[in-house]
């Protein structure tokens, strides 16, 4: 029987446990989905831990004090799922998701034993809450960084919530009907189930990982080109 | 023996044939790999073809005298890999790609037969190519807009080349040793490579389609939840 | 007497006249502001025009048929304020909002007589309208186009109206109870107003022009380095 | 005799004092001219302070053990003008300069004697340097957000320096010939020299304030509408 799949979701709320996350509330609704489909789901939420600024593996090795990311990289070494969670100020993903990208970002040279990017055979997603706008252009940043990393992104793997212009209720907050803001929204609930679902579909689908040829970086560095070359001009 | 693979590549440039298009040199040296391959390659330079404004399948179905899109659409629909590809004006992809999107974004209500979107089962990529800076940007516009539509992105999906910060040479340009610029690139060379065999592989892995679990837009419709339910709140 | 202000807006939607554009809807209640102030005010509906594609003044010099541009050209040439407003599709601004900006940035390499970018002396702003989300990422699009040009950007020139995630009533559309979206939410109506007043003020403040100290680009041709030296490294 | 001009730089580098900051090297040759024209200067490298997560003015308030910003924030209130200078990551703007702008937003809702944002009166711009792409994407970010918060922004206000696609030397590196990567530039140069002229023409012209008619928005919430009223609709 094979290994159950693993997920680790980043929470990028600027809020400290033990307070509320609007961003975990809707973490939860989407590891809910994938709890129940068997996999084994980490959620961190980032602020909580002290990441150190720096793009190198450990910060520790370059003069910082303390650095809680080897630790949390060990988390996305094993997971077969990354979402990137974040909520959204003055239409942005927040400091504390940037730092999290950055430190991902610090291991983008290293390679897998067939050559591939360490990233190779994991999928990502984005989820995004904001009280309003935003939350297109802040997935785009997130599915945009998975892939360049090397992950797979899954159909429609973006999802979140947001409300109308101007200030207003974030997800979940109570209304004054004693309703949840947002958790009316089809549209929403509709999103995180079916990119819930993609992710768990294309994690399978890459258990047996992607194959090596044109992607061999250490091949590429001896000199093969798997077929490259310059257009012709005229 | 199964039906080869098929790819389509939207070229964005602003220049109508036959003139020269940087954006095309870089196409063709993505495009080649696929051919060597036995993928079959169409390459569409949207700007030679009057595409109506507008947001329908078939905008002389809503007063436009002209519109090249539906045929263009069937390009689509019958590939398993869609590449955009676009140059970039004042840091951001042109016009003539914008409005491609636009008109993908008008099939994004169309289903196929498992009830998830038309895209599902496609592969889809980025190739951008500019004389100075915006390639990552563009990209991660291009990347979203087409996983956003029911495409999988492969790993490391997005290449191209830029230069140096002002104005300079174009990909494939003459400088004064002869040289071509870009051409020495090896980061541009290598990933285009690695994109060109990242979406043979994905599209090879996607023959069989994604499972409709959760992302079944009919089931949805008809009351399935695949799991769903709102966030426990305090 | 001094001339009365002019301004320009450029409405970026997707739809001919003389079909409703909830952009223009947007746009004549800023313009209304403008009007009872006494400046004479143009709306371009861009889609109207036949704009070729490309990023020189007059394309029909380089080979196109038809070209409206140079006649709209003149509209911003004597324009204080100049206003981009567009729709937003699939998170981003329209193609005929990226079409206008690619024909404004043909002339940026125009000075006017004190050696500055022709564009010296305006002020820009942006105003987005969209059914859901994106007019934050829009608004930045514009407002950097239009200060990268040249044009100063006043305070809080960004403004509009985006309904919570997912498909809905676009601004101005009639809702069930008779009431008109967007039309009651202070935030968008307060920005507006902001808006149009700062790009009045700042329009006054900038008749004079700007001082050319620094900014001559003749000069700088010409050797003056006005105090620029590159840093000193350690 | 009136005050000096007072400016202050936020270098957003991920590497703490004393190390070398490229984004500095860039900040300094601003600087140096601002300086020349008797303008006083701080430069505030954000990385060594403590600034706490958080969209409140002083965090310890709410929970947080240490917080740097408020005597930071000091720095902002009296300066004319604020420039946001930020390496790029993965084609974005760092983690600490996010920070940064998260803190500044907090403020976003305090006014000034005129009902005005506290910003008013102030102009802002954006230093971007990396070692290849990103340079107008993250200075759209950065001047986005300073017009929103309340700043005028200079025209061409932002500068920066980014090489070729692909890893490569970063800003003021030394190269094989004993050269310095960018010091060469033109184009950097130039717009590094136009950006301080300009930031300090705007800050001059700008020293009476902006009138409050249309902004003031005290006078907002007591029912004052400026003129303003919804659009007609047909």
């Amino acid at each position: 029987m094979s290994e159950p799949l693993r997920a680790v979701y980043f929470n990028g709320t600027l809020t400290p446990s033990p307070s509320e996350s609007h961003t975990e509330l809707l973490i939860e609704a989407s590891a809910d989905i994938l709890r129940q489909q068997g996999v084994q789901v980490d959620v961190v939420r980032a602020v909580d831990h002290v990441i150190a600024p720096g793009v190198q593996p450990d910060m520790t090795e370059h003069g910082a004090s303390e650095d809680a990311w080897p630790a949390l990289w060990e988390l996305v070494l094993r997971a077969d799922i990354i979402v990137l969670a974040t909520p959204i100020w003055l239409g942005n993903l927040s400091s504390v998701m940037r730092r999290v990208i950055e430190r991902l970002y610090a291991h983008s040279g290293e390679l897998n034993d067939a050559g591939q990017s360490i990233f190779y055979g994991k999928v990502g997603g984005a989820i995004v809450g904001g009280n309003e706008d935003g939350m297109k252009h802040v997935s785009a940043e997130l599915v945009y960084a998975l892939q360049h990393l090397g992950c797979v992104i899954p159909p429609q793997a973006d999802a979140g919530w947001v409300g109308e212009a101007g200030p207003g209720p974030s997800y979940g907050d109570e209304l004054d009907d004693g309703s949840r803001a947002g958790f009316d929204n089809e549209f929403t609930k509709r999103n995180l189930t079916i990119m819930a679902w993609n992710l768990l579909h294309m994690a399978r689908m890459l258990r047996g990982g992607i194959p090596s040829e044109g992607n061999d970086r250490n091949a590429w560095e001896r000199g093969s080109r798997f077929g490259f070359h310059n257009p012709e001009y005229r």
